[in-house]
């Protein structure tokens, strides 16, 4: 079904950019779709790529270079002025990519590439476009799209549809608005293919839709349309002019980065790291977590510290240090998974108090299922009483205590509008681990008497 | 921007409802788009829920109940017979909405549902789509496209096309096909309206798409739509006919749901849980990854054991066990998380020889960074010199063993075709957390004597 990239034909071409005769893979190249030339630029070594893209044509080129990953694109963009920016790359564009492909840029190069922009509507366009902060709907839309006034005619519409379309790739959705531009709604192809050409628009279109003010974050632009299974949703203005289009595919790479983040986040990894990133890169994102974890190792080295004397009277305690801290992990990581996947999705919560009461339910039983199991088990190989019930106790207390925990943590977060996703993984899982040792030896020293 | 369900009008829906006033609010409710009503009868009690769906009109009921979680929709279909399911909701609905709908019906149930539909054209549609294995590309498509033949000019197309769009909901594409339903290309819309009407088809349709086999993983489909950006692909059998269309909205319910279930294992939940879902349904999905971590305590009690000698000989060495445990842990999951992120993205893992010496690598650093940290830390801290040197040492091992583990478990996972984002998370925590005890004791036993 799809494009697969042989190991022995990249080497070929690797081999033949170097030796000066691509010409003869070019136009099997040039056939290729730009996302599939995207995947070979960015196997070949960076010189060979640099060539490959320069070879190609531009209108070709200028589209790998938009699926390509942003610093690969950057550092291919060093090879091109301002001036061919402007007329190979951004003439053959569509605003919104022509829009990140300058974005990177610096100032400098970025006001030469608009001001040697021939078609001043473009120019406009793409320099209304980078206005708009990262992440915003404005900034994922595009402003190519074809409209059509509510005071026409289906024929009119027809004719100056076929005009419009010439500058537009794809029609999904064709906009009706007023004499001033005012978004009132769509026409669907299907009314425009069955109704008498001379039936006036306002009679047939459709007046209720789904629009998006510019400045609405990217988040909320991908839950509405996957809400209403949108393929293009318009995007607005304060007071309701249609200022552009949001296609799916954008919004769908949109989706799959945040969920990658999260995932990462999780996980313990503060970047955006790939498996072909370099060792150092590597490195740098998994740091940063591992010295929040040596941290909280030392610290669990003072608590135990601190309880020396009830482990000196019990020395078997020591036997179960690992336990305690994995459940208590383990059910930290539980609860705010749960609640970070509600406040992501906007999903009603509740209100605070029905949470922490299930939460203390499920925890109850959880725990009470664990330490029954525990003391069985205990007892069964032999652990003397006293330390099982230790055990028992300590992992029902761990075990509600890391499931609140768990569940406020990221709560919280989200009220000081700190990424919640941030507090699972490696961050509750050391909170937990410190805070676990401490109760569980609490209880053992109050035990140690009786 | 987008619709939002206050309390107060929910309270007041639910009283009305219950009351037989439920008039008074159909116009409003009929209004809202069926996304919209889905989320008011999921808030609603089930009764009061099954009375909305049964007054609001049926064409909006059909569209609602495809928007419902599956249960609901279930719980709410029961008051329906297999006639009213055929004739007020399924002739209401896109075939594969339909199939959607009658798939989790009883068998019996779903042959009188299909023997009651009245067009035998929807009937077939709908029982084919039945038989494709859920999250293929064919449970995925829907039967509605509008289809040219070649061998037609623009004119005949046109006139084709207003007939054909009777039945289509969104016009996406216009597959091109020869004779025999074999599909040969696209005709876009910008080609449509701006060429003149005599022109036959042969010579303006685009021969490039991309299509995809019926039998294809829904996963692969999710791929392929997003690198190529295509808004709706075409599905095809296995000699190239024209079966159906997926379009993106329903493949990003499916990136969605693969993010969720990743980060899901992830955080050691086994099944799709809701914040809203009862205590009993949250404790079942979190009890077995408990009960594994357990189980790895348990392990590693008896591991301490074992070394209980070295532990009477430096008993401070407890003081350690969490920090030894956390960082095996961590490590592991992190290297887990890029390694089944690469998979999941069948991203060129490169060969697993350089991936190795990469991974070992990264670890190294880490563990040497880690290492010099905690001998520093703890010589401050006043612990022996013995006991950092053990700790130390134990450290940079762990993160190397831990990072190898993290890497392999999923890659040997997925060359069984078990599904590698099961192994990150608790299992592998706990793994590590073993292991890692292990091999502090053997260090620490070793440079007893020393």
């Amino acid at each position: 079904m799809s494009f697969e990239l042989k190991p022995e034909y990249l080497e070929n071409l690797e081999e033949d950019i170097q030796n000066g005769k691509l010409e003869a893979h070019l136009e099997t190249i040039e056939d290729l779709h730009p996302a599939d030339i995207a995947e070979i630029v960015d196997q070949l070594s960076l010189d060979s790529g640099k060539t490959l893209v320069q070879e190609i044509n531009e209108e070709k080129a200028a589209e790998v270079l938009v699926e390509l990953d942003e610093d690969l694109r950057a550092k291919i963009l060093t090879e091109y002025s301002g001036q061919e920016i402007a007329h190979e790359l951004v003439e053959n564009l569509d605003s919104d990519d022509a829009a990140d492909l300058i974005n990177e840029l610096s100032d400098e190069k970025r006001r030469e590439v608009l001001n040697n922009i021939e078609d001043p509507g473009q120019a406009k366009d793409i320099a209304e476009l980078l206005i708009y902060p990262e992440n915003t709907a404005g900034a994922l839309m595009g402003k190519e799209l074809i409209k059509v006034n509510k005071n026409w005619k289906v024929m009119q519409c027809v004719k100056e549809m076929r005009q419009q379309a010439e500058n537009v790739e794809h029609v999904h959705a064709i906009y009706v608005v007023d004499d001033h531009n005012i978004l009132l709604g769509t026409l669907s192809l299907k009314k425009l293919l069955t109704t008498s050409l001379k039936t006036p628009i306002e009679e047939v279109y459709n007046h209720k839709l789904q629009s998006v003010e510019a400045s609405a974050d990217a988040e909320d632009v991908a839950n509405t349309m996957q809400k209403y299974d949108l393929v293009v949703m318009p995007v607005v203005d304060a007071i309701g002019h249609l200022l552009g289009r949001i296609t799916i595919d954008d919004v769908v790479d949109v989706i799959r980065e945040e969920a990658k983040e999260d995932y990462n986040l999780a996980s313990g990894l503060t970047d955006e790291v790939e498996s072909d990133d370099s060792i150092w890169v590597i490195t740098k994102a998994r740091l940063p977590w591992l010295l929040i974890g040596l941290f909280g190792g030392i610290m669990a080295a003072r608590v135990i510290g601190h309880f020396e004397g009830a482990l000196s009277a019990l020395p078997k305690m020591a036997f179960f240090i690992p336990l305690i801290a994995a459940m208590g992990g383990n059910v930290g990581v539980q609860s705010s998974a749960i609640v970070v996947q509600a406040l992501a999705s906007k999903s009603v919560m509740g209100n605070v108090a029905n949470r922490l009461l299930k939460e203390i339910g499920v925890a109850l039983l959880n725990g009470v299922i664990c330490g029954v199991l525990i003391i069985g088990a205990g007892l069964f190989l032999g652990y003397e009483v006293k330390l099982c019930l230790t055990v028992a106790i300590a992992l029902v207390a761990v075990i509600m205590v890391a499931a609140l925990i768990g569940t406020f943590v990221p709560i919280i977060l989200d009220r000081y509008k700190i990424d919640p996703a941030l507090a699972t993984g490696p961050f509750i899982t050391t909170m937990n681990d410190i805070l676990g040792l401490f109760i569980y030896f609490t209880i053992g020293y109050a035990l140690l008497d009786i």
